[in-house]
């Protein structure tokens, strides 16, 4: 007999080492991640060959948690350059990763970051078996045979694009920007060429009793996420949220944790109805959004353009946010363009956090705000979420002004110390106690 | 007898040439604008000797604006180093410039600066106050010397910090912050200093007469505004701002435009409470906020941080945002982090526009996502909120990839073609439509 997946073991009531892990994490008693995993509220992607994971909890009750893609391109990208963007990953502070290659020695690439990661791995397995196979292997045991390697490996979630389906295809063929998606686009040009349904739709059982069989998450993708504000919260991709829903129905019956993935280009004022939609129509599965961005003309700015929609998203129940970088549109991410969206990411997870005065949440503000009181530049640099980079930019600011005497002084170069309103403030406020 | 203010033609009935080219820029009729500015929710910013100003409304209903700060330190900056910094801001698009210097030749500064304005020029007249007369030196004749020069040099608008008042600072330092407002600071040592009253406060009148005289709009600073999120929202900040409110019924009964200045550091949870106070409080008067940064610990990033509580605050009713650069609580910004800044901020405020579907909003969006279909490159750039940005990391990407010659492909690096969702959408909407 297999082990339990993280769901059937909450089904019984039996807490496990992981939701012990992720109840001290998030501040909350065991008891709520047990319930919260039974009811499907909480997923906890941990596949049972990651060895050296550290449990991570993903639910809009928890904290928001962040996503970064790593993965090469088929035209550009190695093995040990993955690895480097990995260790980014873990420095600047992601959540989860997802490996996205579709190019090179594929199952070698994922091997190393597995061995390396203690944060979930996420893949997205049709871009190995279009890379092994080409897009006329795409049929219901190729693809099993790869989620199958890729569960044995220690793969913690899977993003599969099985709700996309051949009545879907004039809707989303109408469009402007017709299927932005990746996956999506290929199993549409698949449906299209052999006139067939969605092979991940036909084989969806068979990829169930893989991934209880391994505890991989599902993540069932948004092929029909809309890659334009002229084509958001349409037909296609309300049609496509549909089948996901049952397909999450689905995933719980037969003991498969599952999260949803969502839009995408999304303009802020749909932001709340989509997360609500989500929650009802997958009965709150957790939703793990792209984004959104919320406008469309922002090339070179769209990790900043994806924080806003993202923190928009967090604030009313998205539980993860896949990052985007400033090269989203444009190319491949480097390692500055890695960073950069990570922070960019963290910071609307954050925000939302705080607003939504999830427990503990606010310690980090309330800590560097007594640090800017007392001017400790140093603890600020510490509470600082990106520290190397605040502390940089105070240095740069420093030569820039020939004054690096500065460092430690009560003022910056803002304003100089006879324009200071912190350390006049300070001033007053001990006069005032005398 | 002197001109009409915009604000006294309205009032009249006369649409000024200025009202009409507002009209003209935001797609709405003539007897629109002349209407909000009679009722005071527009302002139009146009001090009649400044020669060269291209008139721009400010107001919720009208596409919402960005300012950005310029102006060097008591420590650093030249009046050449200035003029970089404002060509700087017209090429990347904010729509006011604020000469906030406070060390050097600020009247000669301020004088190159207006003469190469075409967007509003404002001021915040205590600095040069307190950097020409030192703080002893904070009396009412002198403020009303100052704000005379400036006005009669061209000064578009004016922060004064009218609303703090003696009776305000037990609540105010009492805080974790205390105050973080320049100018508050400097009022509230004064007033403590010397036990008397705001000075802005008891010659209110006298600097009604001089901006009605020029058209100067004022707009009354929150001296109070929290400096963070322990401090948002308290006794301190919502006592000022009635204070203001007061304020701006002086102002429109004078006949001077006003606007009302805003936090500061706001958690997402209570910007929308905040900007309807505002809105209720000072009777429409359009709120010009600075950011609000929505967490406090992300020093580097308030770029960031200040254009995702900007755009939710501009969604809530804000008629313009002021930028945080990069360097924000950490020192004075360079020509890279105004470009990031002005850009995180249009962004913000183009977000909610769209969202709030202010008139012809999205063609923009539009245009690119057409442009993304049918991998127009160039057209793509020119339609990019920063062009030249948008260019340098496609070229940038395509280096790294080895494969320049990409360059007008249809596909990115990200993907590379085999795996291009939009090209593969593209070919099967043509097979489709065969």
């Amino acid at each position: 007999m297999s082990k339990d997946t993280q769901l059937k073991a909450a089904r019984r009531g039996i807490v496990t080492p992981a939701m012990a892990v992720v109840a001290q994490k998030e501040h909350r008693s065991e008891d709520f991640i047990l319930q919260g995993v039974a009811d499907g509220r909480i997923v906890i992607p941990c596949n049972i060959n990651h060895r050296n994971l550290q449990p991570m909890g993903i639910g809009r009750d928890l904290y928001t948690k962040i996503n970064a893609n790593i993965g090469n391109s088929s035209l550009t990208g190695t093995a040990a350059g993955e690895l480097k963007k990995l260790q980014s990953v873990l420095t600047y502070g992601a959540d989860t990763v997802m490996d996205l290659s579709t190019g090179g020695d594929i199952p070698l690439i994922r091997r190393s970051i597995l061995a390396q990661s203690t944060i979930p791995v996420g893949t997205v397995p049709i871009y190995e078996l279009v890379a092994r196979y080409t897009r006329q292997g795409l049929t219901g045991e190729n693809l099993l045979t790869i989620i199958r390697e890729q569960a044995e490996q220690g793969v913690d979630y899977m993003t599969i694009h099985a709700g996309l389906l051949q009545k879907h295809l004039p809707a989303a063929l109408k469009r402007k920007l017709g299927i932005v998606s990746r996956g999506g686009a290929l199993i549409a040009a698949h449906m299209v060429e052999n006139d067939c349904e969605n092979p991940f739709y036909t084989a969806f059982d068979r990829i169930l009793d893989i991934c209880a069989q391994y505890d991989v998450t599902l993540s069932l993708g948004d092929g029909l996420r809309p890659g334009c504000l002229a084509d958001a919260s349409d037909e296609a991709q309300f049609s496509e949220l549909d089948v996901l829903g049952e397909l999450a129905q689905r995933c719980r019956q037969a003991g498969v944790q599952v999260m949803i993935e969502g839009p995408g280009h999304i303009p802020l004022d749909e932001i709340a109805m989509n997360m609500q939609r989500e929650q009802a129509v997958c009965n709150d599965a957790p939703f793990y959004i792209l984004g959104p961005v919320v406008i469309d003309c922002a090339p070179g700015y769209d990790h900043l353009v994806g924080a806003m929609g993202g923190m928009m998203g967090a604030f009313h129940g998205a539980a993860m946010l896949c990052y985007v970088t400033p090269k989203e549109h444009i190319g491949l991410p480097d390692d500055e363009d890695v960073r950069r969206g990570i922070m960019a990411f963290r910071i609307a997870a954050h925000a939302a956090d705080v607003a939504l005065k999830k427990p503990g949440a606010r310690w980090r503000d309330d800590a560097i705000s007594d640090a800017r009181e007392s001017f400790d530049w140093e603890k600020q640099f510490e509470l600082a979420i990106d520290p190397a980079r605040a502390r940089q930019y105070r240095t740069e600011a420093l030569q820039a002004s020939n004054q690096p005497n500065l460092h430690g002084g009560e003022y910056c170069t803002m304003c100089g110390p006879d324009f200071c309103s912190v350390r006049l403030s300070k001033i007053l406020k001990n006069s005032c106690k005398k």
